[in-house]
């Protein structure tokens, strides 16, 4: 469906880095749920990042939601967002219209659109419709939270720096609140903070993971084989620019680990079923087990650096170099946490109304 | 689409550990491709890993194509393949009716399908399921060698044990032939099985990692954010009972990176556009780049193992003690690498007949 | 997604007219249902009509249900439906390989599969793909009167012989129980009866027509534009070989009509919201109004009749004259009615499930 | 997949009558088709009726592309449109909050929305949606006649007043070149144009019926079963509100017609295999058979009179008449042909993208 995803409630996304506008449709939404516009908001700031730390493109964000939404609740027909693109500079990029940027996707979309795609700024491809994903799945995430079901990201490492990791039965989601970059350990984010202010420094940028937990959740819920709670969520992370690798649970870890200690033990804590240990992050079978779920995500270091690079000249194939000469972000995993969060909360919503119908929000099976 | 999967190529999965018939529809094949049956049945016999190392459950896993093959050729419309279950012990199974194993997906399948679900060895969620999907997946592998794409797979590490890595610039596919498990080191495999060997004696189990290339795809294939090659894959790949992560390219490791040395430059190779290294894994922007795919994937210690373990009992939540009695496999990893193999070729059938169309064996753009 | 239909509740068909098994995979089913497995046997009796009547070729149609049914239940898991073909005789079709009988899917079907399609008895175009889809329809009409739903459907019209219409407000479904065909009147079935065989001995056929009712649908299911109960029923109907058209409600009469006598006005009728009237067919806007749901089908004259009839070869595209020898039917419409409630059944259950969610047998709206 | 349609070439259709904005994301297009937006525009004007014979409603209806349109060329990225609503008069619509119009989907989408959905002038169930789609329909137009396949749509019928039928195997379609409404007999046009003022002053509506054809199509488009040509034309039909049916070829005069002279003979004609006669309407088995495609659809006459109705009362039950003051059109039928154009052209876009891929424009096999 290329760009539309989803079963039951389906996003479909739209925009050009510097176009007039980027956006999404939010499809198979229940009906009546109050939204709080300033939360969207909220999520859109946290999503540009700290203005020292990522690119200097400054954008107002202003989410405006043109359908679907009627005396400030959902109406359950499609719910569409608009964001506006104002400060763009399509000059930046004119050089690059010959030369593709290193591990960018302007080559691979020049071949894909036969040279006919706007690729200013990554064009369709650029993480600016992170933003209407943020948006649309901001919204999701208050729908989420008012069944008690809580979404969380933090920066678990970013270059050689680690922040710890989530207590797997009891992740702590809410020392979260208000921190930018999330970062459980205080000490570690000024580390972190510093760290990229030196790779900007030294026209670099950094990589690192983040991981996400989901609370709350029933158990039963998702398919096996084609429609895992795995396999949809791994689906919705490469979604997010930069994004090259996805484990739950115990993840990669799992491979020097044996059954006899990498299994859950069932234990009945006050009556319910529950697991000892969370290795499993949450899922078996591809299906919720009612503990939190938990996974990890790889970001690659920004491929836009400041660095002189060597590249090839699409119209004659000679080889060349290039400098990048825009606006851009030495460690995109600092402000993805949002975006991961945004993206969680669209899969969640989904598996959930593709089990207990499209007005699932009171009907969640507990 | 819960048991089918796929966009323009699709697999309908159906079947239970223990009923009468496994199998699956593949639909939207391309006409008149003549089908080598041996070759299927071979992939069949890979799939049961060797006898010493693996389950004591042996199967004929004969594999009957009931439609859409005639004379040899397939017709285009839909080619469904039975494989029978012969070895039923469904009397294996009756202590853990109640009893759910710790890491299976016996209990989350309890919760979904309300007790209904026929939960004997697994059930629907059994990986007795991957021999159709390995026979389908093989199929493919067919048509995509005829138009010069291979497809190959090795476990990269088993327990403490690891294989040398693929060259990401040309990985020795071919040097896989014949061997099974397939290791690219010969000391290493038979390292692996004696590893293997010890874990049953010791009534245990061990995870491992597999590493997949895809050779010959030729660049500008998948689509951004929601149907990336990389999106796809892992949904794929997570399909496989015991995959807990996946990861493309350098994967985790980039997250110690910069991108000064994370970035692939382009060259001119022969008159192709090529990159020097290969940290992407051959996908930029979601879309193939003309390099190899290279990923990676993890696999837990098969869940199933001879000793203790703690456990509760569905009907009165309270906690005891169970012991499985039924026949398993130490390492699922070494008989993993054909459906791996079968996956990622069902994938990459679908990505080129959603760009394509249905007739894509001859129109593939090079 | 070609042969597979449905969004939650789907359906996967396939097989050929003379291959060894025909079939299909009903999947998103609510689990814990009893099926009735001889009340599915006896639609597959009512669908091969009255021998008298129709084709020479008969078959046991035995249904064989080969995963998702334990101990007589539904599990949730892929239902999977085979029909074995026995009376199977490929050498009635040499003749016809090169020679495409006029208004079949020969001709079309060889272009589209570039002439590697088994096109004996029409291949996996024949009606007798139907068996299966009747089977699975079947098993959705007892989940449906088990929740009040009731379907049906009688011979509205053969050649120039009309059954009464069906009371718009309240269709007479239980007055069709045990007839064969399904005809209101007495005295209009045999005279229908007599028609064909008169024109079973001319060697021509009849067309005619089928109306439908569902009764007992609870208001709000559909979707607007792309996803109404009017297109869902329609795009069913149009699989069953030999549909050509279809209107709901009053149907082409509307064209004759005013608004002020077309529109239904609304009353209250013991405390429920129904309408005086029921030209809508129980639809507005795309969704139920909870007034029966009420549409008719036109069937064209078998295209299969024992006389010459004008055709070229395709191996050099030269006139020529082609006599049909196979056995054929010359009414299908009194064959269909159990096949056209076969589709809406799962056209019925399919809304709901998107709407209520998979366990949507006791969560409907009412 | 509700406000979303189409298997590789999807239309997202949001927005509501009252709404900021109304309009569609169109994805999987070919890259590199230069548009023609005063085309698009004069579309939109067609669509608009003549002043005197429709709505008192008028809009400027500027089409606004702000995604996927680069140069003028389509980039093969989403195409968004955008059509901002500005006649809009919330106040008109206060009565009907809480009394259903009849045989609108007033009282449906109450129920389906549980109450939430904006209603006013119909909502997201307005024929208000059929602007952006006839936008997006009408781009499709332009790449269909590019490869030399042309649509056209005549009003066959008004009331009781009938515009002779298309030359089934020669449709008359560049006749209605410049006319509006579409009719192919200039006197009937008139009577046709007095009917609709004639019902406009006696507060009344008309029904009729529209004609389609399709011509230059190749053989063997569309699949069998699930996805016949016949199956998504009627689909995309439905979603035009009004239309209560849908036939192809002879339609529902199969019914009283014999397979010796319904048939459509097959006869070589310049070395091209062709039919003698069309009763077929072009497509056989579901699938194009080169022919000329031909369908009819009916249109109920408009709900909105100008007379008093009876109806009920939301908040209580109660019965109550209602007199709709609201601007309204007495014959949806006189300028609903260019919106017919519009959904078979995306829907042909669509089989034509599944069969020969995203980049079908050179493709089609001829």
């Amino acid at each position: 469906m290329r760009n539309t995803f989803g079963n039951v409630l389906t996003v479909t996304l739209f925009g050009e880095s510097h176009g007039p506008e980027t956006g999404c449709v939010l499809d198979g939404l229940p009906a009546g749920f109050a939204v709080d516009e300033e939360l969207l908001q909220a999520d859109m700031a946290k999503r540009q990042g700290l203005p020292e730390l990522s690119t200097a493109r400054r954008e107002a964000d202003e989410v405006r939601i043109v359908s679907g939404l009627y005396n400030g609740r959902t109406t359950g027909t499609p719910l569409t967002i608009l964001i506006a693109n104002r400060n763009v500079r399509r000059g930046d990029y004119e050089e690059l219209a010959d030369k593709p940027r290193p591990s960018h996707a302007d080559y691979t979309q020049f071949v894909r659109y036969e040279g006919y795609a706007d690729r200013s700024g990554g064009g369709h491809f650029s993480a600016r419709l992170t933003a209407p994903l943020t948006a649309a799945g901001s919204l999701l995430k208050q729908m989420l939270a008012a069944q008690g079901i809580r979404v969380g990201t933090h920066v678990l490492s970013l270059g050689d720096l680690s922040d710890r990791r989530f207590d797997a039965l009891a992740p702590e989601i809410s020392e979260l609140s208000g921190k930018n970059p999330p970062v459980l350990d205080d000490a570690v984010m000024a580390e972190m903070k510093a760290a990229v202010a030196a790779a900007k420094a030294a026209g670099d940028s950094l990589g690192g993971t983040l991981e996400t937990a989901v609370c709350g959740l029933p158990a039963g819920v998702g398919e096996p084989f084609f429609d895992t709670v795995e396999g949809h969520l791994a689906k919705a992370m490469f979604a997010i620019p930069g994004v090259k690798g996805i484990a739950f649970g115990a993840g990669f870890d799992f491979a020097g680990m044996k059954g006899s200690t990498a299994n859950d033990p069932f234990v009945n804590i006050d009556g319910a079923i529950r697991t000892e240990t969370n290795h499993s992050g949450g899922i078996n079978g591809g299906l919720t087990n009612g503990m939190p779920v938990l996974f990890r995500t790889v970001y690659r270091p920004t491929p836009s650096i400041a660095r002189p690079q060597k590249t090839i000249t699409l119209s004659d194939g000679t080889e060349t170099t290039l400098t990048i000469q825009g606006r851009h972000d030495p460690a995109v995993v600092l402000r993805a946490a949002v975006i991961q969060d945004a993206m969680t909360c669209l899969v969640i919503g989904d598996l959930l109304a593709s089990l207990y119908g499209v007005n699932w929000l009171e009907k969640i099976n507990r």
